[in-house]
């Protein structure tokens, strides 16, 4: 097969790889159905976090089992199913408390940008549609995999509660379908932070109330302005970088949460600022297993349809072009298709 | 009136004030019946925390109500009063959301090792008890206008549950009373890391279950081992230290709690570390005004004796031995007889 690998800052080459087998008799191989580029992957690429050689990329997907190992029992091929970004045996302590994403044998999935992708710890990892969806919902069952996942996690940990002031920092993927998130959870007001004119229109078809413009202070100013001075309820911090942290935790109201779901880079957090902010604070990589059934679910019911962030549809063999979509915010976020 | 006044590093006097007045219609004057040396105190003291000049110290009392303003509607002279070290008119967004120590009026009280004080905001800062305690319990009464108020929100804010696993960083006297706080609410077990003797000793008779005597790296591993290698449920912060805030969050359990109620003094946290530690950070002045009434009733009815954590009790005017006292760590916390 031909899969994508990353060889150095902007050098994206789809080329031939040894097809995946199962390594581990827990393993599963999947026949990916769609996969996509992930604000993630942009940080590598750019070259602003390092890589030790030539790097197959990918971990969002979802497909068809193709083969599983001797000890998998609840996944069977044939079966269309759609797994986290973190592969975990969800039976361990840290997964039973909710947080599959911190499991004691938790893997990183790679390798997704590829036809055939090998995932490990699948009885733990994939999650199972009921039958064959259409084909049409594979785009929205793909988000749940991680974008989605990864935004429902924000505004969970974040809080979310009917009637709560919602604010958004960052218009990226994540970030709109924090909205939608947000949305679900019965938020009120829902203030999306973006100054781009087509992220702006699908955060509002998503959800969004109010959107603000300004960054920084300024931004920080406006949310009070909006908030009667109080702050929001719930900050959803969608980024990873100082400057939206720190814009993230001055936009809360003293007792309110905030949740940060980008890996940040390059961010130091203040004691005492954030003592005397008096906020919450959670964040980490999203518990995606955790929220799979029920995100699968809203998908097929029809309730949502996170598939619209895909604004750049491509065949995997121009994956790179999806990159340099991304990365020059030509697109929201890239489809691979296969 | 003669009070207590910090001049420069070490240098604290006990000298001739003017007696203190009703300066807004809003204020209420007290005569102080016990008050104390805190924790916080020993930052200025130490010459660690910048004085503008001669500065008037205390903020922890409890007392008789002497003059109220003309504006002070529920609080009465001649009551029996515990308030909180910060001045809230418990009326605003900030306090009707349980955070009164974020209050939009928000003065911090000061002056109060002395025998009369000035409390702002009288209405919203001081709750009556129920009569005139007995004198027995003014030592425990008093705990709850800052040490005991601020241990039940480290407590609360690690979301302590029954059943719980805790751990508490740090032996003062908010740490002892952490205990205390987490035996109030439920915990099966309390790890408390000490390496003093008498204060070992008093955090066993508080709650704890067990001693953790190492510190830094060697003290997260010790309970790692004690906890099977998860972590604990929720962690209470209560000193306010780098190595302290490290140690706390490493403490803690994917998903886990940690609160921190010490002023944070030099403490930056890494955001990626924050990050796949999983926890949830809450911190802040704790919100003493909301539990007042709850903690005065645990005192009165002898659900608790949390005056125990005063193990030097001085005239007033022998304040500076106090602070001499519990700099040196030859006392857990110095009460003030007027």
């Amino acid at each position: 097969m031909r899969g994508t690998v990353l060889y150095a800052p902007f050098d994206v080459r789809f080329e031939e790889r040894e097809d995946p087998n199962i390594l581990e008799p827990t393993d599963a191989v999947i026949r990916v159905a769609v996969t996509c580029v992930c604000g993630s992957d942009l940080w590598p690429y750019r070259g602003l976090q390092p890589i030790a050689g030539p790097t197959p990329m990918g971990h969002e997907y979802c497909g068809f089992v193709e083969e599983v190992g001797s000890a998998v029992k609840s996944i069977q091929p044939g079966q269309f199913v759609v797994g986290s970004f973190a592969a975990s045996d969800n039976t361990c302590p840290h997964c039973r408390y909710g947080y599959p994403s911190s499991c004691q044998q938790r893997e990183w999935v790679s390798a997704a940008q590829a036809p055939l992708l090998r995932v490990p710890l699948a009885d733990g990892t994939l999650a199972p549609a009921p039958g064959v969806p259409s084909e049409d919902l594979f785009p929205s069952l793909l988000t749940c995999s991680d974008v989605l996942g990864t935004a429902w996690f924000a505004a969970d940990a974040a809080n979310v509660k009917p009637g709560a002031t919602v604010v958004v920092v960052g218009d990226g993927a994540v970030g709109l379908l924090g909205v939608l998130s947000a949305k679900q959870m019965g938020a009120e007001r829902i203030i999306a932070m973006s100054r781009h004119p087509s992220r702006q229109k699908l955060a509002k078809e998503f959800g969004a109330t109010e959107i603000v413009t300004e960054r920084g202070d300024e931004g920080v100013a406006r949310i009070k302005e909006l908030t009667k001075g109080v702050g929001a309820d719930s900050v959803l911090e969608c980024v990873g970088t100082q400057e939206s942290m720190m814009q993230a935790i001055q936009s809360a109201r003293p007792g309110g949460r905030v949740s940060f779901v980008g890996v940040p880079h390059g961010v130091e957090l203040n004691g005492a600022q954030l003592f005397f902010s008096h906020v919450h604070l959670h964040g980490g990589p999203a518990p995606v297993r955790r929220y799979l059934p029920k995100l699968i679910d809203l998908v097929l019911n029809g309730k949502i349809n996170p598939g619209k962030v895909f604004d750049l549809v491509l065949p995997l063999e121009q994956v790179a072009e999806g990159y340099r979509a991304m990365h020059e915010r030509r697109a929201i976020k890239a489809l691979l298709r296969p």
